[in-house]
């Protein structure tokens, strides 16, 4: 007599479909002949139904956006320093450092890749844009708790953020020494502006 | 008798190819499902046939380069006001203008799509980045001709070409007045830096 076993199901737990999946869309990412970030292409990569994919991130935008916020939280982290010059020098080094990995570099281009675009996609994109700036908000809060006055957000992604990004995407390697504080000086230390609207 | 006439081949001239393959990319590039710019999928929707893009673009990133550089130098003209201050300014009073249309900031972001990747691609990604950057060497090279000092590529770079970039990528609109004559202050008005290496 048999007795019919239960096979085991071989089921990915939650947690382990997202680290499969994360580590194929960084494989997918580093393909010298261009990425294809379709998700049937990450699903197989990464071994997974590719249906689950859609049921979890939605977009390949949210997904990829997922990936690159995780891995730069975990590669540049944000340092409380104690002062305002200490806490933008730090997250810029950080900045710097991660232009200098191979990693680094494609998951900074991958913001631009992940970045929703068309006219409906501005509200996603400004929440998108709030988990990427959320870093520097909160240096600019902890700044204003010690009394200090940091320069409006928009300004630090122009003279800060701007240059580490546009740098990543365009391979063009930071001065070997000294530019995460030559970027702070030009932020803190020019003439106070005029608000513009 | 018949004689056999040869019929007449719809063939595209190298030209209506071209234009053909560019309006393509644009198209797919607007796609709000996020772009599929693989040769296929580009020389469909052009009714080309795939290899010819393949034999002449070689890479999808060289095609969109080409695609590019070709749509910005027209809709981004280059200035001769007469003086450094007023060249730099009218260059990103034109970028400002790019951002502020859709296929504008399509096409920006499109650089970052364009950029090769890999350590390989270095060479091929200075080129294209010597082709994005010809309009503010020659903006540099007037200047010196003048007797005028141009800051470093770099710094142009860092302050003026890299915000214009970021914005388009993260869909930021810029301040609605003043702001390409805020980043030329920024640009040649702080005090002179030291050279970092």
């Amino acid at each position: 007599m048999t007795s019919k076993q239960p096979t085991p199901r071989l089921r990915k737990s939650s947690e382990q479909v997202r680290t499969a999946v994360h580590q194929a869309v960084i494989e997918l990412l580093s393909d010298p002949e261009g990425p294809d970030l379709t998700f049937p292409a990450i699903a197989q990569r990464a071994g997974v139904n590719h249906t689950s994919l859609y049921r979890r991130w939605g977009s390949r935008e949210a997904l990829l956006a997922d990936v690159v916020v995780t891995r730069l939280e975990r590669d540049w982290p944000l340092t409380d320093t104690g002062s305002l010059r200490g806490d933008l020098t730090a997250w810029a080094e950080g900045g710097v450092a991660s232009i200098r990995t191979p990693e680094g570099r494609l998951l900074i281009r991958a913001v631009a890749l992940s970045m929703p675009s068309g006219a409906a996609a501005q509200q996603e994109r400004a929440g998108q844009l709030g988990r990427r700036m959320a870093a520097i908000e909160s240096i600019r809060e902890r700044a204003a708790a010690r009394g200090e006055t940091p320069p409006p957000l928009e300004r630090i992604l122009d003279q800060l953020v701007a240059p580490l990004y546009v740098r990543a995407i365009f391979g063009i390697d930071p001065p070997a020494t000294g530019y995460p504080e030559l970027l702070v000086r030009r932020l803190l230390d020019a003439e106070p502006e005029a608000p513009t609207s």
